[in-house]
């Protein structure tokens, strides 16, 4: 920890700045770069719209400018702030912020328009970013939790869906073939994967009977298993909020061991519970 | 509370009848205003039936008057009735209550058909009070209080739909293009939150093998993330009908009130609860 | 009590037989009017299928008859079989058996086809009888209690469900119009639960970008909401299912109530619980 | 279990290598399988796009026949390893392991391409091995229980759904016809499935009023009673996961072993359960 002491004061407060949000600064750093980073996504949503694109060409040539140049400075900072600046850099936001002002000086020098736009798409990455600002709800902390506990068996689960998809799909291509558009065996996949989901876009659909019987099972398969991640996620969710009701004192006198959160006396024998 | 005492008996009783619901005269005000509520959403609805429209215009024409009449005649009352009016015309209802009667009389003055039937539509905003029916369903209440409750986690999660969305509907606007409907990136996002939902119209839909394969991870995730929402939900029902397991004695001792349903002494206190 | 006693021991027997299913010859006949009625929901699809109709119209009129036979003799021993008669003639199922009967002869005497079929499809409703089978299963004594209990709270929020269907379905008719297909309320209404539902047929769908964010908010709604009937019905399920872990033994000893179901004595104290 | 020890060390060993995943050997066979299957089920897959089994055809031919002789050698070396090779041959995977095999050998001998390939799609069954890997994954114990605990309720809720659908595919015939696309019942019935599990292609639709809102009734229930499943599947993932109310102590006198977590004493036997 000693080691850590001759960082320049300015360099730890920027840090303070930066990367943290317990200061006022930090905050209005936070929600100002959250801001940016919200401008520059719906910049790159309305030049996708060719008409909006022609009309105001230089109006987003400027503005595309503006943002590549607060990222870049941004970006500077951050390095500058960091005491071990690799940390960052490698860091998943590290890339990310990377990607979002490179593309554009590689735009300048190169030119070419279609590819650019697809590579400047990237920026949209930062996006994630605003996430962080979930930090401030304390909700969010518990959904995380939740799901993390739920991963595997939702993996498990995500990989059973798949084999069904698989075996229901190459059912389907061999009882519809290609004359009702289940043209091959991926396609088909496709098409039962949209189905069992409940999604079900109908550019593809079964039309003999056979194929419509098949598509019934899918469909009342998908369903009733949607009930299992729901189930899954229901049972996590219940243990973190049931939790909090009872904590994990134990009477010394009689043993019992449920008590609630706040209790100093042993609901079961009255004895004091902690002095 | 002594200010308030100057209030005419036939105001207090007014009152009683419009706002309240316990007297059976409050109740018969309540159910006959809601049942003008339903004919005149039910009139609007027809109204909209070009056929009808065109075959009964005169009877529109009257009934339009006469449910003008009422909501007019029952404005005024209310406003009469209470005893700071303000807080009546400034409410949500208030405000309601007037914009349904005020674009007849705009219309009966300036004429014009097309934007008139739009601002007229606003009386279907009125079936909000049809909910207050639901006053006389306890069950209401709880679901209501659940909701609340899981509030938070569902603008967080609902927050996390959003931003998915936007990454992938600005993926499959650089992978499919133009060419398979996907214009521009709102379209995109559109389309993904179509998807994502499991609605699934299939105006748009993807061609390119590598765009369905987005699709389908697409599709995979809406289907396996809808267990959050639910999770949230059904834990916080789940803690609402828990409750019994704290029962309803209040300590003589200490006051404490929470107490597990077979504590026989105050957990706080270390009082005898029941004798 | 005793008035009951003089019906005749053939009457008693066929009562026993016919309405109940305790003795094998009672479930005998459950089961063959079960494959009966099975057989004539059967018939009555086929019959609907316009190529099976023409090719095989003479073996459908002679099984009609033979179907209608059975189903009369069962209506008259039905009859026959009860004390009281009214009871089972006026009951759900004695006005199916009768519905599922006497189409056949009203055609035979006025002819007709095409309402004729209308009618006589109305046998299918003989196929809610195929339920009474799940009395042989006693989970589904479970399913009914669970959705029973919570049918007050699912009707409140398909009550919501609608009026959140009016208002939006009112909107993309004012925003869409009817150059999108959205011709009038009532079927923008339809549209609306179409997509709130997440069945998303797409025979209708939102072309301007204000319509489709409405559409974009009315699908997050739907899927974000289904959360809650799902969650009623869990929390409604969780609670039939955790009461047999504890039962409601108390300890005399200790006064410790929350025992698995087979304890015999009191985990708490170790006093036997039950002589 | 005498009578067993005669089986030789090598062909031990080989059941140990083959039908276990115990041992380094064992687990390295298992993996190589996998990928074996996983590699001719892409195989498959790529087969059935024309394209792509015109331009190498011939290079499909020949992965297929390694994949056959790989397949055979497993196949026979499977039924040298085992004791008794009939308890393989008529289990599930020994069907699936003959037919993955034979269609190669038939299609060589007799030819034919278009039956062929069907039978040889029959090899994508061994994709269920698969999850055999989950295995290595404890969650999915915990899940196939939770499924079959609730197994009975869930199919109920299927049979109650189906008989709805027959109901209200009727009813579709009747009101919507021919006209809109609904020619029969068992055409209706599958739009009705279609419709309930929210899944909605869109290929069929209603186009008359009284159609329409037959067709909301039937995806509000549909959007309502996903509800079932899910509330059963939840209670059973909660009660599964409740369980460590009950802990692993096993009483060291009666043997009994569901104890509540804090039990002093055996609720059986009413001896003391740990010092």
């Amino acid at each position: 920890m000693k080691e850590k002491k001759p960082i320049p004061h300015w360099k730890f407060k920027l840090h303070e700045v930066i990367y943290e949000a317990d200061t006022p600064a930090g905050k209005f750093f936070d929600i100002a770069i959250l801001i940016v980073i919200i401008i520059s996504v719906v910049l790159v949503m309305m030049e996708s719209i060719s008409s909006l694109l022609y009309k105001y060409a230089w109006q987003f040539y400027i503005a595309e400018w503006i943002i590549t140049g607060i990222f870049t400075i941004e970006y500077i900072v951050r390095i500058i702030a960091i005491n071990k600046p690799k940390r960052y850099i490698f860091s998943f936001y590290g890339i990310v912020d990377l990607l979002s002002t490179l593309p554009s000086y590689i735009g300048f020098i190169f030119g070419g328009t279609n590819l650019l736009f697809a590579i400047r798409a990237l920026r949209l990455l930062r996006i994630f970013r605003v996430l962080k600002i979930t930090r401030y709800i304390g909700e969010s902390r518990k959904l995380m939790l939740a799901l993390r506990n739920s991963k595997a068996k939702i993996l498990v689960f995500l990989f059973a869906v798949l084999i069904i998809c698989i075996i229901a799909g190459t059912l389907m291509h061999l009882v519809e073939g290609k004359a009702s558009g289940f043209d091959n065996i991926p396609l088909s996949i496709y098409w039962c994967i949209v189905t069992l989901t409940t999604v079900g876009f109908g550019d593809i659909a079964p039309v003999t009977p056979l194929g419509r019987l098949i598509a019934s099972v899918i469909m009342i398969t998908g369903y009733g298993i949607i009930a299992v991640p729901t189930g899954i996620v229901s049972a996590e969710f219940s243990k973190t909020t049931d939790k909090p009701i009872t904590n994990t004192q134990v009477c010394p006198n009689c043993n019992e061991a449920r008590h609630l959160d706040h209790s100093e006396f042993c609901h079961n024998c009255g004895y004091k519970l902690n002095e």
